[in-house]
């Protein structure tokens, strides 16, 4: 399985798969400045609510690197600026957030030198990482029993491996089935504007040898009227404590249609990715991205310079269209209290 | 106001806007063989189905020309062959078909040289063209009274002066709107594979100087949540008895999510895109596009060479989800009932 996110061999970089350029090309990078960190965060080199958590966590570790062998309050102050530059790159997802105060936590009981506690923070964000993986198989064992052996299974965006630390959130089920032999095929969005669903989902699957197409944005409404999606799963950024949920931009398109047809509609994701401080999706805060991801795809103009473009890079779902949440915890049904859900 | 088909100036070629590569560039191009005429009906070079129906009359017309002195079996026999060449290039637009049959009912009736029978082909196919400009300007006007003069109109695809001979279809209550002098603003969905909405409908729609906000297909939804759409009017390639209708993939999915948010949904179209004889829309033939249109987009490769794609050129919706359709002949509501609608 490919691993989106993880240290170098010698445990000084943050390594990830560069998702601007696939699946043209299949290029890893090593981060190890902040600014390298906030920008592949911010640029969308690595992404996906769990990626972005875990690699937040291990970003900061090796961002504060240089300061190791300095003053105390240097580090200290480093450490609070750099949380804040790398919190600062997203807003929604609330797994960003909830790694990085997890990290200020541990830094708080860490006793010792800067290079002591940069120890301590740096076994903190393995332990995130690791328990991402753990998340995204447990996620994947609870959701299998959802799937039919030969479920035909439409996603959105990716929340496969590219998107975690491990086999996915909303993929996770689709891997567990298929290493269970059965002959589950996927339809993959593609996933306008950034096309995570054609150039992330769709490669991860080729890869792993299952069953995938593709298609536009609004074709998925004609297929389930032909009767050929059994089911649709995706991820999601942060779920409020009613089972409001933000996700990729035409998540909501999505559970309108699926309801229409009596298609069910469920939402995978960890732990780390519900906000019990969020009573409701009115409280979610949604990043505007730039015009230009959709005037200027692919490095061509197909809009006009002086049209408007709206591009909001998530959309709230109400909890009342989710047929089932699908946690690390177990399968989740309506309705829905995720209000206790804090660690 | 820009014309998408009409005659070159000395009437010998037939001039079409070459779709294919707006907004970048503005290119003009004159047919004059069989092969340039269906070519650019294939390509999509000229589209939308009130003009292919035009161009394809006219086209018809500049083909026939080399065998106007030639003997009278040789042109009744290219007369036929042009025809279901022309008739071949795209199955789903019903204009298409009725605009050929048409020509050949005036071929029949002609009597005289085949440069006699040429002329009066010519002149069926400029009334064609200027019949079709009528019905975009009468279906404007009976649509502007659903239209409050500041309204905020989401449409998708382009069913605008450049899918037509005249003013367009579901854009002509728009025009027709802002020739009186309100001022109404529109929401294009990009409309994807091709990007019709964001190339085409925001193109013609700025040149006009009317107010347009350029959107990807799965981002409607969240502009009915906020309360930011009044209605939404799209156009149809045929049109069935009992009021289902194919239109550009992703209009179902459109209207599903407008019913959903209790948004107003319209279908403008002339008379031409009626068919009587189609019960429902379950007997419409679907055209089904390559798969490269969504693999290698924009010029480069944005899903893996082994995925499959599901490329349809347009998708059906029930008449139920239609809350009026806007026709040259006015505003028609359900029941519907279009079996006696035969010219």
């Amino acid at each position: 399985m490919i691993e989106a996110v993880r240290w170098s061999p010698d445990g000084t970089a943050l390594r990830i798969i560069d998702q601007r350029v696939l699946p043209a090309e299949y290029v890893e990078r090593d981060l190890r400045t902040l600014d390298e960190v906030c920008d592949a965060i911010a640029t969308l080199a690595v992404r996906g609510a769990p990626a972005i958590g875990v690699a937040g966590a291990m970003g900061l570790v090796v961002s504060l690197a240089p300061y190791a062998d300095g003053a105390a309050d240097v580090f200290a102050d480093r450490l609070r600026t750099n949380v804040e530059r790398i919190r600062a790159t997203r807003p929604t997802a609330v797994n960003l957030p909830w790694a990085l105060d997890r990290m200020l936590r541990r830094a708080e009981r860490a006793r010792g030198t800067p290079r002591e506690i940069l120890a301590a923070l740096h076994d903190e964000a393995t332990a995130i990482l690791e328990e991402d993986r753990a998340m995204c198989r447990r996620i994947g064992e609870h959701g299998v029993a959802l799937l039919a052996p030969d479920a035909r299974v439409l996603t959105h965006c990716n929340a496969g491996a590219l998107a975690t630390g491990g086999i996915g959130t909303a993929l996770a089920p689709v891997y567990v089935a298929a290493e269970r032999g059965g002959s589950v095929s996927v339809f993959a969005d593609e996933t306008r504007p950034l096309l995570q669903g054609s150039r992330l989902t769709a490669w991860e699957l080729s890869r792993a040898g299952i069953p995938v197409t593709v298609l536009t944005d609004g074709m998925a409404a004609s297929l389930m009227q032909q009767g050929s999606i059994d089911l649709c799963i995706v991820g999601a950024d942060r779920i409020a404590a009613n089972g409001d949920f933000a996700n990729k931009i035409g998540t909501y398109a999505l559970a309108i249609v699926a309801r229409h047809h009596g298609v069910p509609f469920y939402v995978a994701a960890p732990t780390s990715t519900i906000d019990p401080a969020v009573p409701n999706g009115k409280a979610i805060v949604i990043e505007q991205r730039n015009a230009d991801e959709v005037r200027r795809s692919f490095g061509r103009l197909v809009a006009p310079e002086d049209a408007a473009v709206y591009n909001p890079a998530f959309d709230v779902t109400p909890g009342e269209l989710v047929t089932a949440f699908v946690t690390d915890r177990g399968v989740v049904r309506a309705p829905y209290d995720f209000s206790r859900w804090g660690d």
